[in-house]
């Protein structure tokens, strides 16, 4: 397989030099209807408002075709080293589901009976919590579960936990509480632990490496904790498990509940459909809800193996992400989920897109001249309309936008008011923003003067269900993974996350004659 | 006064000539202890880590005055109409006191008697409900408080209550438990209703207008719930107080327990300060806590009349931001807070920034040709770092950052681990990045290479106390506003919101034959 730098492509020098075009002049009630693909778990992705003619539609697919973006996928499915910083596998998909059937053996083990294997342990011990066999050390059901970890330990499953409360409380789903502890600032913690019961709290230690300073550092502040509880019988040990990989320090450790396993292959970021989402999802809402979330994730990526980017959603969204960046030249995409329920998706993304794809070298570590990564910020309609919109509208800048609908709310406790229920109000906002960001308006005082040509995309469907939130989830990844291909980098290692960390620990050793070091730590410590 | 557009100023023109500086060189121990500005609240604020040359202040300083910043600033506080399209005064400094002296007389009325008033009205009933001798309709002692409210009625006051819990806990202040609603997608009103006890709870209606669609339909879905309370003697309306404009149809509903006022001289977005943030800050912590917010605004607001720029903190960090923007050419800006508490903080700050100076014309309404207010984002540290920092250090644009930090942490709940408290940990940690993003790291692997001059600064202080909150809060409303006359625009209107809203009312009403309006309601409604 050939891997070269963009800006060595015939296809972007092609799209280069093409036409522009214009969302305003594009944009037409028919073009909804047409340009519009489906995804996994019942989602589809519209792209009608993006700034893509049918000539630069061909020049994307000649593209994809010469960098054989499906190629490379094909070749990361089937057990590459992908990963060429860390000389890993990229094997997260394997653990929704195989896509192309083959045998996966890395380090002696195959891959794919390993991570059914564990999802196995995680249905067998969360439904043992959650049918009261496992216990807590005083006997009493587990009603909460607290996870501590950071990063891609955090965000994806916190991200997804707060996106099926709804649907869980609208289904009577019976549901652990769950909890999150991530910053090393004790306030994290300790505004926490304030409101848990310990007796009825499983607490979940994630961290891959076992070495992340965070989270063994909250670890130890809740242990101390726990072990200050004056509860008769109270014991800590029974109150925590763990996920890692077996090359750990908290594989083999004995004050563990019990310990599941994921792997190097699988990087934090895109670890949430491994035993770091699933552990606490499983326990949250139930197993089938965990399954039903891999299954939705797993339709996805069968479908992102289309090479026609017209039929495959991720790759069309990939692909007009790099055509806005490198051909248009904008720096940033605003993530708007029309859901209150995905509040903290857009934060997730933040990790996925900007820790993959934030990168100044090529997946051979060579240094390169184009822009790859753009900033991603975003926050739920329509509470963003009444904060950064403006910016959006009428900024000096475009921004392109990337929504998210759903016809139905979770809950299901919506009334009418003013002639329409709270969902239906919801729903012609962001059809109206939609329109509003595409066409702008004129008006004789500038002020009040639209310039439109702001392209977004949609991702909609009927309602968030577990299926749908794991094909979500998918297809960002996916989008994610495409583009690191387009930009020809490593999108699963994170090098750049490493100077602080090192000098961090100089500054907790005072810092070892580095003046500057001491002087900022001198205003702080 | 002249107000004169940004490109016909002789020292932008100079900025533009001048010789551009370089952080890796700039940055010594040295400089950050001059770089170094006293703020209120016993907050600084250091820009030894931006690229400005002596030289480059000079010219700064000269722009500064060039504009006559801080006469626009003191004919704002002395009443004159800055909010040039709505034809208003702007008057949030005066809810945290008279910065001139100077009597303000608007529709008949001396605003600073009208905002002490109020003022005094929220202490008398913050107090009354606190010491149970204002209790809800079964006589049952108000425990929680919950404010629906969007946008500036919404993101400030959430952003200050999240910042002053661990406060509040670690000093054993009496507590009101706070609740928001703002979406009006109906899972968030949902998600916060199933947790609440009607008869303890007190709800807090804002909205200036009167009329916000959200707000309202949250009312309307909140009280048709608390009609339905099989609960005996319970009676919806001694559960709800509003905060709104005396104009506004909410003014004189009855069916309020009590409303609090305020007025169109002060933004939504400004508005922390006025009844909209002190109501529900009152009520959760107390007035005094509130008043201390206050005292610190006000503190801040006194130091930023100053016009040397190198004593005046928030004119340094808006000259510093213009300079990243309009010079150096950055179009977007991160906030990253390593306190937990500020968590909600950057939100606030995305709506502070982006609606005010997110603009395309000047404050006469003129179209401009130079860009305006940058993107705004940014989560706390150290989570960011496991999240979105890697394409901060590696990616191919670059950030500038904004870093805040304190020495203590809130609870008082930390312990030794490895050698060092969690808070040493967090500031060391918060140390290393600036360095690290300054300075960059040679390596002969450039995947390990970091090429630094990362411009970042820094707000630090001892605690995050609501003195210092106050003055945080106050030193981005006046950072904002002296970039607005900076840019020459008008930072107190909105008018990009409107063409969504307009658009959504047709959709509601089924488009009125608009093709491309109903194609998208199609998809989703």
């Amino acid at each position: 397989m050939e891997y070269i730098n963009l800006d060595k492509t015939k296809g972007y020098k092609a799209l280069l030099d093409a036409k522009k075009s214009n969302v305003k002049e594009l944009l037409t009630p028919e073009r909804v209807k047409t340009h519009d693909i489906q995804l996994g778990g019942g989602l589809r992705y519209n792209w009608a408002a993006m700034p893509l003619s049918d000539e630069t539609v061909s020049l994307l697919q000649a593209l994809a075709d010469e960098v054989d973006v499906i190629s490379k996928y094909k070749e990361l499915l089937s057990g590459a080293v992908m990963n060429t910083g860390e000389k890993r596998l990229v094997l997260h998909h394997l653990t929704r589901g195989n896509v192309l059937g083959k045998k996966i053996v890395a380090d002696g083990e195959d891959k794919d009976e390993f991570y059914k294997g564990e999802l196995e342990r995680i249905k067998a011990f969360s439904e043992a919590v959650r049918n009261g066999k496992i216990t807590g050390s005083t006997g009493k059901a587990f009603t909460t579960v607290c996870q501590i970890g950071i990063g891609g330990s955090d965000l994806g499953p916190r991200a997804l936990y707060l996106a099926l409360k709804g649907w869980a409380d609208g289904n009577s789903v019976k549901q652990l509480k769950g909890e999150f502890i991530s910053n090393v600032d004790p306030d994290d913690a300790a505004a926490v632990i304030e409101r848990l019961d310990f007796e009825t709290t499983l607490f979940i230690l994630v961290s891959k490496s076992g070495t992340t300073q965070e989270t063994l550092t909250n670890r130890d502040l809740v242990l101390e904790t726990l072990k200050k509880s004056p509860i008769k019988g109270f014991d800590p040990s029974k109150h925590m498990v763990a996920v890692t990989s077996k090359t750990s320090p908290l594989a083999s450790d004995s004050s563990m509940l019990e310990v599941f396993f994921m792997d190097d292959y699988i990087g934090g970021r895109y670890s949430s459909t491994s035993g770091v989402g699933g552990v606490v999802l499983s326990l949250a809402y139930g197993f089938d809800t965990f399954k039903a979330l891999l299954d939705g994730a797993h339709e996805e990526d069968v479908l992102a193996t289309e090479k026609d980017i017209t039929k495959n959603g991720a790759l069309m969204d990939a692909l007009a992400g790099f055509y806005l960046r490198n051909i248009a030249g904008y720096p940033a995409t605003a993530i708007l989920p029309y859901s209150q329920a995905l509040s903290r998706f857009p934060a997730h993304l933040q990790q996925l897109d900007m820790e993959s794809n934030g990168k100044h070298v090529n997946r051979n570590g060579e240094k390169i001249s184009y822009p790859t990564g753009p900033v991603i910020f975003g926050e739920p309609g329509t509470n963003g309309q009444h904060s950064f919109y403006q910016l959006l509208h009428q900024g000096t800048d475009i921004i392109p936008l990337q929504f998210i609908g759903f016809k139905k709310c979770q809950y299901g406790k919506d009334i009418i008011t003013a002639g329409s229920y709270s969902q239906t109000k919801l729903n012609a906002n962001l059809s109206a923003q939609i329109a509003a960001f595409a066409r702008g308006k004129d008006d004789e005082n500038p002020n009040k003067e639209f310039d439109g040509n702001r392209p977004s995309s949609l991702i909609y469907g009927d309602e968030l269900t577990p299926k749908a939130l794991g094909a979500l989830l998918a297809h960002y990844e996916n989008k994610v993974m495409f583009q690191g291909f387009i930009w020809n980098l490593n999108s699963f290692d994170q090098e750049g996350v490493q100077l602080g960390k090192v000098l961090a620990k100089k500054v907790l050793a005072g810092c070892e004659g580095d003046e500057l070091l001491k002087a900022y730590a001198d205003l702080l410590i």
